[in-house]
């Protein structure tokens, strides 16, 4: 069963962070078939049904040129989630890890990030298929998935160093 | 040439974003070889020079189990970016495109991912590779990176929905 906003036993909750170093915008809104997190999947599919990223103005015309790629990356602001849990048990079986070793949509700064398949534009609309989020999930980026993307600027320095 | 807050011909700039939606709290510190932006790899590399990770506590008692990956995805501030830039010319040549299709630092909320490769676990500190940004860029998350996670908590309807 999904998280509601219990504690559960063996888990480890901090004092919540104080949110104030950097802020967010919303620049759009997420649609998906699941209105309650008791539906959402635990990870989405690229086979999964279709969802709807809207952009909300003056970001939709960053839309620019996002046809060009099959993949994108999306990060959303997992809005119903806590933020104080830094070990939590999944299985709610009475062992408990730590929270960078999860998934988990319980984090510190709650930010679900997914790749997903981009299967048309509509004006300030993409239809894709592959999130796992609730409807209503607050937008905070969209990019390129990082495996098709080729940078456009010129290469620097670093792009050529390795390690020992 | 990395930009370094100049605007450049073609490109379009709006009101910045009003970023009070959510707010963020730095949970660490990323430390990196570049200390200007002039030298940062435009996409790291995994087999690029070694990185930490520093988490500050209480965050740091959510390492653990993290040992089990051997890739993990990042996610970081670039706090040294411009946010309203909704076209971008990264090449400079008079040509521009939105900012959702590039993996510009410069973006509406300026959040960085990359997927890096974990060489040990020092205490509070991860060494890494795979990492493109600043020395002393703010640290928002971790978490195993998807191609290599199985969630542990029981599924959920939607795991099992697939497009029409």
């Amino acid at each position: 069963m999904v998280r509601e906003n219990e504690i559960r036993r063996a888990e480890v909750a901090v004092a919540p962070p104080v949110a104030e170093d950097a802020g967010l915008a919303f620049i759009g809104c997420i649609g998906t078939p699941w209105t309650s997190r008791l539906l959402c999947p635990r990870q989405g599919r690229l086979d999964g049904p279709d969802c709807r990223i809207e952009l909300f103005a003056p970001w939709d015309e960053g839309l620019d040129g996002i046809e060009a790629y099959e993949r994108l990356e999306v990060l959303y602001w997992l809005h119903e989630s806590r933020r104080d849990l830094v070990r939590q048990s999944p299985r709610n079986d009475g062992s408990a890890r730590g929270v960078f070793s999860l998934r988990s949509p319980v984090r510190p700064n709650p930010i679900g990030t997914s790749v997903v398949g981009l299967l048309r534009r509509e004006g300030n609309m993409l239809i894709v298929r592959g999130l796992d989020c609730l409807d209503g999930t607050p937008l905070l980026d969209l990019k390129p998935d990082r495996t098709s993307f080729t940078p456009l600027a010129p290469p620097q320095p670093g792009d050529f160093e390795t390690g020992a």
